[in-house]
């Protein structure tokens, strides 16, 4: 099972040092401290283990450290700053292991860039050596590149040329919709294995600047103290610490503090519950500092990320998860407000930032979601976000047994999309004024409400409930499960698309692709034969 | 080999009628006229073939029928308007064919919508039975949908629940993004196999209207009437004749008036050269009109056009077009700016406008572009299009023989991609102001103002031409034909993205690789297994 918890004093592949104003996280990926078996880490490339640390440190800057400014990445290694994601660790795995290895390295670039944007914490790329494919996609989603100029050192994009398959980690997107690079330079550049040394990837767009050896240190460092100065807050903080979830994982589930996971592996379906806060949760920014990781709304959607990384992972079979919550929907209210009230404070923007991000984490998780509005449940302000984040919501229509739903001022734009939409936006593109309606509405919505005001796609009533729900699980678990992920990918992000639904969207798509095709991973396929003796076979066939 | 130029007394499974400013285009497809063997094409379920007439029908109806307002697409079969594209030919055609099967689809309906944008024609799809599939992705991309209200008909999208795939003609991209169809109704829809009838259907905004079957044909043309009514241009015309192609077709390529395929199969590239009009152009829409389909811009882009239908699905293993074109500069600027100035005529519009869909068409083809500057070439305005849709140009560089680019008006938005961007401003996003300077230049490029203003890829002098190119080729023609499908899909499209780019992007990608997984197509698979007493097996792995 793998566990995606871990803390700096843990990290086997990567040192953070933090100076000021300026952190430092240096790779130093240790060959032998594989996540399985059958490969060895040479040469600074990864496997999903790195990125775990470094998607541990991304986080950690913004909440433990949120005086840093600038994060440096650079590589302990001589001469080669990383050589990407590990080839015969991809040519050793599951098609479903390396599309969740994929896509948990492009949500921790993502959170490289929502750092720098949102929380203005920039990313200097300190290439004091070659970085190849994901070393370079790594490279790509900081704020700045710099590449040593030692007449040796390159950037490049090998996979298409070596590998048979495409730089899948953002990649080929950020090359020609972030850097801008013309698109007839990005063709040549995706297809010349050696890759550009530092004059020509500069005239290209590929980094920003180059420094020769003897002056690299010194000229990253020089850069990295404008960014500093030039920087907008000088400081912020001190940080808060992010302790070690308290977790009971058995063979059923997984019992957080205030998220329950419970498998029903028959079924193919999961129960994800979210419990809601107590009465007493704090309302000055002082006050939630004080409480720091044990705060509802951080501690809360800690665990739900944890929890839906380990659906996503540990339990392929499992393609449905019912959300519910519980408890008093007064309590999640008072929370929003809250953290809408204390919005300019540096450690509410980050808890909020941080509840945006699982939410995302979420809409891209390529399994069915339904939400489930049973009595006790507390679907409101920003847990309202997961029914509408479901692909159906289902709420009980019983006079005898009141349940409702309620907006707050989170459900305004305070959690978006990776389509720059809320969700309520997104719900709603037919008939923009809707979604004005229901932010605008006074008090909660009952069933009927709820229904009148397009909230929910069904209402069953007392009777029908049990029977409605279990037809609908086992219809959802008997579909294909392929065919539910292209779906539900289509239909979730309607409307405009960015740099980040573009790479989960379309280059993933094109990518899975490929992972399934023989010319990459067949007998003879390049990314199989790679680094053996025998040349890769190619059925010539243009599709 | 698949032939792609019909016309309507050669139709086999539609009928077109004209009765003043309302055509009438009828499928009545015939079961045993199918282009391959093997299948049957029962309930109006459609194989290429249908496609192929579909698709000239409504290039016809542009160029023929100008005075045409309305459209009305129907069904001469009882009780079922079209049952989609028959699964049997899904099920025992090859990867590639169905992966080109379902592009050519997709541009048949995209060329629908353009007719109705861009030329005031208007679709009506009359449902006079049930749409199922690719039936009801037809109706969609039509302007209105009624459908009969006879207790029985319906629409729907069955793709996921009976067979594993995708609605892959666009129609989960169109319910959510075009009819702006609720994501969770759209889930509900996408997942039903019996699909809605009229009520529920009218309701969730699957279609516009119903009316009882006694009240159905006077409903529809009553509306048809309105449109007719509303129509802001009433009447323009007469047409012209679109006549045969005339093509020399040997085993070594195609030869058209103005273009030349020649394969090198052992190569695995194909030489397609584009000839320039001749001096003696005519200027005014009257001239234009009288010379008909034989005008240069009309007559070189359809055979362009037939020749990129070709290489697709005909010559798989060509992975690689080198472009090049032959002709006089001043003689493709002269049609350029008699284009131009009479854009307001109707042909005029329409030629333009079939222009840009052909090189839509040579965007959207999963084929490497090379274009080739060599002395003689004419890459002038609307040719210029084709040296930047490339994924790459390479322009000779000889004070001894001068070779040029120049531009036109029509570089400057009569020809955009489907991204709705100009190929100047796609590729220079870094610097917008760079795409005005180009258009903005007087006089012609040489080949160091060509590199200069960002124009070309590669400049070689004649000592280093030959072997430069050879070696180019060799490279492209070696990599993995798939690798290279995704990234220049990737690369191509950079910016923003619309309904057509996230059909052929995201949709599409997802689609092919559903089309690649065991679950659809393994000896178990639900696409295999349709309309068989067994059942698909699936495994359940989510990914």
């Amino acid at each position: 099972m793998i566990n995606f918890e871990t803390s700096p004093e843990r990290y086997k592949h990567w040192r953070l040092e933090i100076d000021g104003a300026v952190a430092t996280l240096s790779m130093d990926v240790q060959e032998d401290e594989t996540l399985a078996d059958g490969y060895k880490l040479k040469l600074n490339s990864y496997d999903l283990g790195v990125d775990i640390e470094l998607a541990d440190a991304v986080q950690r800057l913004r909440f433990e450290h949120p005086e840093v400014r600038v994060v440096v990445i650079r590589s302990l290694k001589p001469r080669i700053f990383c050589a990407g994601a590990n080839i015969y660790m991809l040519g050793s795995s599951s098609h479903a292991f390396k599309v969740n290895f994929c896509k948990f390295t492009n949500e921790t670039r993502c959170s490289i860039e929502d750092a720098s944007q949102n929380s203005g914490q920039r990313y200097v790329a300190a290439l004091n050596g070659t970085a190849s494919g994901g070393g370079y996609e790594l490279a790509i989603a900081c704020d700045e590149i710099y590449l040593v100029d030692d007449g040796n050192s390159a950037v490049s994009l090998p996979e298409v040329p070596l590998l048979g398959v495409l730089p899948g980690t953002g990649g080929l997107t950020r090359l020609v919709d972030k850097r801008k690079v013309r698109r007839d330079r990005a063709d040549v550049f995706s297809t010349l294995a050696e890759g550009l040394k530092a004059k020509r990837a500069r005239e290209w767009g590929l980094i920003d600047g180059s420094f020769p050896t003897s002056k690299f240190d010194e000229g990253v460092a020089a850069r990295v103290r404008e960014l500093v100065e030039s920087a907008a807050v000088k400081k912020e903080g001190p940080g808060i610490k992010l302790n070690p979830l308290e977790v009971e994982a058995t063979d059923a589930g997984r019992e957080y503090k205030y998220v329950s996971l419970r498998y029903n592996r028959e079924g193919r379906y999961a129960d994800l519950t979210v419990r809601g806060p107590e009465s007493d949760l704090p309302t000055t920014p002082a006050e939630i500092h004080a409480l720091g990781d044990r705060y509802w709304p951080l501690r809360a959607y800690r665990e739900l990320d944890d929890a839906l990384l380990h659906l996503r992972v540990n339990e392929l079979e499992i393609g449905l998860v019912c959300l519910r919550t519980e408890g008093d929907i007064e309590n999640v209210l008072a929370a929003d407000r809250a953290l809408a009230a204390s919005r300019g404070h540096w450690l509410v923007r980050e808890i909020t930032l941080h509840m945006a991000r699982v939410l995302r984490r979420l809409d891209m998780t390529a399994k069915s979601f339904f939400a489930l509005v049973e009595p006790g449940s507390c679907f409101a302000g920003n847990l309202l976000e997961l029914l509408l984040a479901s692909d159906r919501s289902y709420m009980l229509n019983d006079p005898d047994q009141a349940v409702e739903l309620a907006v707050s001022e989170l459900n305004a734009g305070a959690l978006p999309m990776s389509n720059g939409l809320t969700r309520l936006q997104s719900r709603f593109l037919a008939t923009p004024e809707k979604a004005d309606e229901v932010l605008a509405h006074e008090g909660r919505f009952d069933t009927e409400r709820a229904e009148d005001f397009g909230l929910v796609t069904f209402a069953p009533d007392d009777l029908d409930w049990e029977d409605e729900i279990r037809v609908a699980i086992e219809e959802r678990t008997s579909l294909s499960p392929d065919a539910l992920t292209g779906m539900e990918a289509s239909l979730r992000f309607a409307g405009p698309e960015t740099l980040d639904t573009k790479i989960y969207g379309r280059l993933t798509a094109w990518q899975n692709w490929i992972f399934q095709r023989p010319n990459a991973v067949g007998p003879q396929g390049a990314l199989t034969n790679y680094g053996k003796p025998t040349q890769p076979q190619f059925d010539y066939k243009r599709t």
